[in-house]
């Protein structure tokens, strides 16, 4: 077990002034921990073994410095809301401090578990070989089960691997999550495709348990959630109580970098159990660079602690023209996600899921 | 109730050439809502009922544009998560675009019900008359129930109107929530005082539930949490369910301003039930500008529907020397939260926190 006094080391890049940055990381060490004068303590065990350290302060170049500071583990109680809490919760609000890495005891990472399956997993679910995986997303939301089953229906014709919900699609009154997940699964498995649909889930823990309960009566064996939007304790929850069921993770309130998009869903959203970390690929609609990109792909697939790898699934306006040089730019460990390209396909839905599919088969 | 055509407006600050904004205004309108191509939509109902619609974009100069999209209603469900997502789910990635304000119409607030007891059943609660109320936070992390008794008792005896946990006090194993809050909760009662004491939320609903349960086992009114991290939608179950408990939002995770302050605290935490919230104030650790700190304020006050106000608790760095500017700034409406400063006293804790109190009750 962890020992009390052990350490995370949490790694910021703070833009300031040279002769600012050893007060700036002295600063976030406490922010990030005691948050008060530590003048003012006088429990030794608290200066000792609670209060943040700074280990390491690097100039980067161009104002932008790297600071390492070590924080106690025992104060995140294990807990992954009150982990966000002691990395970023306070001084989340500088703007000018990114939270650019984290490093993990190993017994922290074996605490908390990362994802039950996998990439070795989901391809076992689909019945792939060492090969990318494809996906697509239901879309849009406002039309009724009935609609988007439909949409299921052509899209697992053509193979693909997975379908997700778009993350939009709640437990609206238009297409209520009860009414919606079992007449979409029946008409996946009537094609007799293993594509494996992924429901969205939404709300609290209380809620979202109730929908995994209708996942797993529909015989589904996946879902999405966004972890920023759920709370990250009650991501991490749901993972713990279902470890048979597969998790991906959406990047809605993901923020536009403030927490370093490779370590967010390549370790944190990891850490937590997610097998599948859906982002922003460079090129779409978002602004990630490539740089980014390949980081974050090459962070949720690396070694680490014995943690199963998260699948990166780039995402946000790809089109089937562009999945050659995806391959090329991610290798086969990556699942592929079109949406709206397939979409606009219409009544040729099917044959252009099923091109899809046939590029990753290649 | 709302009509399934009705629309709420989001209102968006996007940086981007005069000769893009209005084709950049139409993405985001589609983004928060359908996340496709439109052209590929058949269903009369979603293009009339569930797209985003652009409403209007105004020239701000310097190259911003606000931008007004009118979202369904029917696309949140009327849940607090999904309307974050909604809101801002997607688009937060983008780094020139700050979500700026929100619009409701008057039956999606009475949905929500904003905060339970608001100034006045705050005032009540500590017996205040019309007057700013004082707080202070209790630190540091690390320290076993009683060290943090005897500080809250020594808080309690100068008088203050509330006393809350240091957000980074959770369920940690150095001081467990179920062995802290009775020891402090008895410490406070003993000292006669009316001083509330709030005991800071951690985790997901069910461990939130527990710790609620200790909460009123301990003859407690309210409690700290941090709704950015337990997820708005936790957030809000709570709220509707302990309707007598007084709620107080800590702003981790609010991130450096992409959410607009004043909406953030001043709209979204109040329509979820934030009796109190706390922000940073100017001029002390964090960057909020003076104008901001004042806009989040009226906002928190504002005449909004029929919901209660949320009581503005600046903080972050505040001084007893600060005091009779911040009550000029703020006015009376206000609740002053002091923790490193008093903290720093020692053995002299209960004569400052009197000097604090004293200093309101003028």
């Amino acid at each position: 077990m962890t020992q009390s006094s052990a350490r995370l080391t949490a790694i910021y890049r703070v833009t300031d002034a040279p002769r600012n940055i050893a007060a700036r990381a002295l600063a976030i060490a406490v922010e990030q921990s005691v948050e008060m004068p530590v003048a003012a303590i006088t429990s030794r065990m608290v200066l000792d073994d609670i209060v943040g350290r700074v280990d390491d302060i690097a100039d980067l170049g161009n104002g932008v410095f790297e600071v390492r500071i070590g924080l106690a583990v025992a104060t995140t109680g294990l807990e992954a809301g009150q982990l966000l809490n002691m990395l970023f919760g306070n001084t989340s609000m500088h703007p000018d401090v990114v939270l650019h890495d984290v490093e993990l005891p190993g017994d922290v990472l074996v605490a908390f578990g990362g994802p039950r399956h996998g990439i070795a997993g989901l391809r076992t679910m689909v019945g792939a070989g060492n090969r990318a995986l494809t996906c697509s997303a239901l879309k849009p939301q406002g039309l009724p089960p009935e609609g988007l089953a439909a949409i299921a229906a052509q899209m697992a014709r053509g193979g693909l691997d997975f379908i997700k919900d778009d993350h939009g699609i709640a437990d609206q009154a238009y297409s209520p999550f009860a009414a919606r997940v079992p007449v979409i699964a029946e008409a996946v498995a009537k094609t007799g495709a293993r594509t494996v649909y992924l429901p969205s889930l939404s709300g609290h823990l209380e809620q979202m348990r109730r929908q995994i309960a209708i996942v797993r009566a529909a015989g589904l064996k996946g879902v999405l959630i966004a972890p920023m939007i759920a709370g990250l304790a009650t991501f991490h929850q749901l993972v713990k109580d279902n470890p048979d069921i597969a998790f991906m993770g959406h990047p809605a309130m993901a923020g536009s970098g403030q927490i370093a998009p490779p370590l967010l869903f390549g370790k944190l959203f990891r850490l937590l159990g997610a097998d599948a970390v859906v982002f922003a690929n460079h090129g779409g609609r978002f602004g990630y660079t490539p740089a980014t990109c390949q980081a974050l792909a090459q962070t949720a697939l690396a070694s680490w602690g014995g943690l199963k790898p998260s699948i990166p699934v780039p995402a946000g306006g790809m089109t089937l023209a562009r999945v050659p040089e995806m391959l090329q730019f991610y290798g086969k460990d990556v699942m592929l996600l079109i949406g709206g390209d397939l979409l606009s396909a219409g009544d040729r839905m099917a044959d252009e899921a099923a091109k899809f599919q046939q590029a990753v088969l290649n």
